[in-house]
């Protein structure tokens, strides 16, 4: 087998694995299925920075970051000026959002997604409203293999004091007309135990 | 390996390898590396609707069909109308075209890559000028994960006497904007020797 080389090294993985299971620098405090299949119960998660098989583990759930589907220029230099990193000292809470949509949605075209973005506030706009109160990375998963469980997974991080804000940060985002697509979605609460 | 079935994958599956090897229900005419890194000789492909290891292979190439990323409603209703499948008996030829885009194509924001698009013909209205001759097939690979060495595929399928209007189509694509985002791009052309 010679299989054929990338023409640049990667700067930085773009793909990341959550484990849930037994063990990890983050303690799950609560996992709730809000629509569809419930994921098992795992009492840790870990973040590896690459795709693992995770047999020991409950769950592995893998996604990768990518282009923006949907920012424009003028949104993207909004954020950019707002927004800040993960792995910020104050930020011990997060929260892991799996999300799968359904067949009508990716049967859509840019033009009907992007108006249905647009109808009310667009989860752009609703997630520059918490900035940089609430930093946030985007997993796409549905391009990686045909068989994924989800087709999103989106990783918030916030301090304590804002854990009221991101409640209504995802009442907002589930109140939202793009949300009429999600198929099945997990809500997994967590607090960092290390790192 | 199963034998290419490239009109009725198993399963609906949306995840092909291209396999460039000794053996195939295709053969290799041609292969021209039309920028950047040339691809190992292969003298023949085979197309697997599934992820294949390829331990005898020149080179596997994988892609996954995908949502639309830029067509509008309209454009995907005359597409829709015009266009004819992979697997017609009348097209013994094909062609695959790896190409791969900078970083610059990347960092643009949705809003910025269809702009290029339509700056000039974008590549949907080009393609529309050859339906219903010319079939095609768009993989996605860039999302698969971080290390693959294209970010798309592009299967086309037509019978001999469109070989000129092919050739044309690719000369359109090729001096098209959006083609000075393209850093890597192989030219393989075949002919059906079964199926």
């Amino acid at each position: 087998m010679k299989p054929d080389q990338p023409t640049t090294p990667a700067s930085g993985t773009r793909l990341y694995s959550f484990v849930g299971g037994n063990s990890g620098n983050w303690r799950v405090t609560r996992m709730d299925p809000i629509i569809g299949e419930p994921l098992p119960v795992a009492d840790f998660l870990q973040i590896v920075p690459e795709a693992v098989s995770g047999a020991s583990a409950a769950w592995v759930l893998r996604g990768i970051t990518s282009n923006e589907r949907y920012v424009t220029r003028d949104e993207k230099s909004e954020l950019v000026a707002k927004q800040e990193g993960l792995g910020r000292p104050a930020s011990r809470c997060a929260m892991l959002i799996p999300i799968k949509k359904s067949a009508a949605w990716w049967n859509l075209t840019q033009d009907e997604r992007r108006k249905i973005f647009e109808e009310q506030s667009s989860p752009i706009k609703i997630g520059m409203g918490f900035l940089p109160a609430i930093a946030r990375r985007l997993h796409h998963c549905r391009d990686l293999g045909p068989d994924e469980p989800f087709d999103f997974l989106t990783w918030f991080e916030f301090a304590p004091e804002n854990v009221a804000a991101f409640d209504d940060l995802t009442a907002q985002l589930r109140a939202s007309p793009e949300w009429k697509y999600v198929s099945r979605e997990c809500d997994i609460r967590l607090e960092r135990i290390s790192g």
